[in-house]
């Protein structure tokens, strides 16, 4: 069935995985994005920016079509991830970005995330605002998730936290022998 | 004690192993199945059809006898195992699949599985039923499951759900190292 | 800081790790046994015999001393793992082995492990009763596990669950190309 | 986007990766540290030392400013991490270490960690005590962990704590073949 990609680990090409859910009026999409390591004058590496889970919205154009080209990405750091992942039935959190942070374009732009409960309790409401100042624009997404497809969310989200902060590299260092 | 067999991540066979429960009427085994993915232009990779969990459902023909010959598949999507991974202990639910679907054949064979609780809180039905509009047949397909089976179920489904998504293979891709 | 052994995966040797207590009367440390594969006429793999978490307890014979050589053996299959990893804080269970069962010895040694929760709700107590009809000899071994050290073997157990049952060489096998 | 670094499992040179959290009075980072192996006349490895997970606390010196030089360490062991990733929301726990355990300077530094629920149930107050009686010094840092930072914590040292057991290592060693 096919000819064989590169072994795990050993990969010189990238790999495009993603989780999508496809709604009335909006889709999401999520993947992980790796951390970036820089070299020591030791030899060694550390973390030089911790990996995200990145989200991309894009918005309902019609009868099952989404427009890829109006998406607007919001990137989770670990800390988001750990409050999505221990969210309550009922409980509800609220992330605010800003892209430019730190630069002079800051405050031009703003994003914010919500996440609520659904009013039966079979889900939550995802809800993406994005305000542009300069362009004098002010976007919304919802994306209604329901319990199954937030249990994919926080189970993979789970699985992806310890590698986007860099532990799975430690962890999978060579063992030294103590004889020596 | 035996020969050893190839590394893991470097196998150029196919390894089997699944989860099966024996009961009165019906056994069930339950696989992983990987997902596939394909080349792009760019030399990349992209999933292309995701994997999912596949059950076999086989019926009782004698005691202790079981008749493989007979037996119905029932595959699990991410979404689906999401909903069998977060099912509270008075908690239902139900999946249907029609094999043929977005065919010519679409509706003639439907499938059912519903996972329902059992009565003394011990742990749940699988039932699968599987009505087939050719050959005028209606099979069904009962099998208890312990709550020690489904923690086992529970806990490797929860294992599985990043790798049949792919998302195993985006995190242990190479790291990059930033100073270049 | 000392010599390199081998890399994951790429072991010649064994590696033996395992999570140990020592209490009052008894001792008791646990570590997992993988499963074992047979090559099929296919050159293809299956899980001939799945792997366990095997248990080891043995008695006190003095102030912090235990005597290694009259330890008794409890291997734990992947349901009694289920049971085990699932257990809520007022549960109980009991497991009943036959070491020599479908053999002409069955019955001549029974094995039972019973796991109940401490009165005070602050762990598990876990007895172990060997009764040798041959030697005409009973053993009890009683070794109280805190909530603390119960954690580690729930997290550890999870952790080590999909090994035993082979589930990690299925889904670290090579995926392939779905272009050809 | 820069220089591939070497591959999952084949470094040869360390890699670093903490958690930080940087609150008024002090910061805490935390990250994993592996165990180590000796090798038996048999050719076969054991555990050592078992890993731990290493938690630096230091002092705040001003707005936004902390002080490395005056760090303290704290060690938590694999029970101690199992304490930790059981924590229910209202319960707190305490871990008392003598860097010096069973040597002659035994008792002349105390060091204890104790982390407490918030009052207002949104995260738990982690406490480093390091009383110094050579050096007539009793330290104290307060660190504050929102319910999120805590999830990380809880997360990734489940992720982690299989790993520090060596019981990665011992589930990844080669598969072996029955037939012979």
């Amino acid at each position: 069935a096919g000819q064989d990609i590169a072994t795990k680990g050993n990969y010189s090409n990238k790999i495009f995985a993603d989780f999508s859910v496809f709604k009335g009026k909006a889709a999401l999409s999520m993947s992980p994005v790796s951390p970036r390591f820089s070299k020591l004058n030791s030899g060694d590496f550390k973390v030089d920016k911790t990996g995200c889970m990145m989200l991309n919205f894009w918005p309902a154009v019609g009868q099952r079509k989404y427009d890829w080209q109006k998406r607007q990405l919001f990137a989770l750091s670990p800390t988001e991830l750990g409050s999505l992942i221990s969210l309550g039935p009922n409980d509800s959190c609220e992330f605010f970005h800003d892209p430019s942070m730190k630069s002079s374009n800051a405050g031009q732009v703003r994003k914010s995330l919500s996440v609520t409960p659904l009013a039966d309790g079979s889900g939550y409401f995802l809800n993406l605002t994005v305000v542009n100042n300069n362009l004098k624009t002010n976007e919304r997404f919802s994306v209604p998730v329901t319990k199954a497809e937030f249990a994919v969310m926080r189970t993979a989200f789970s699985f992806v936290l310890p590698h986007i902060m860099g532990w799975d590299r430690v962890t999978s260092q060579l063992p030294t022998n103590t004889d020596q």
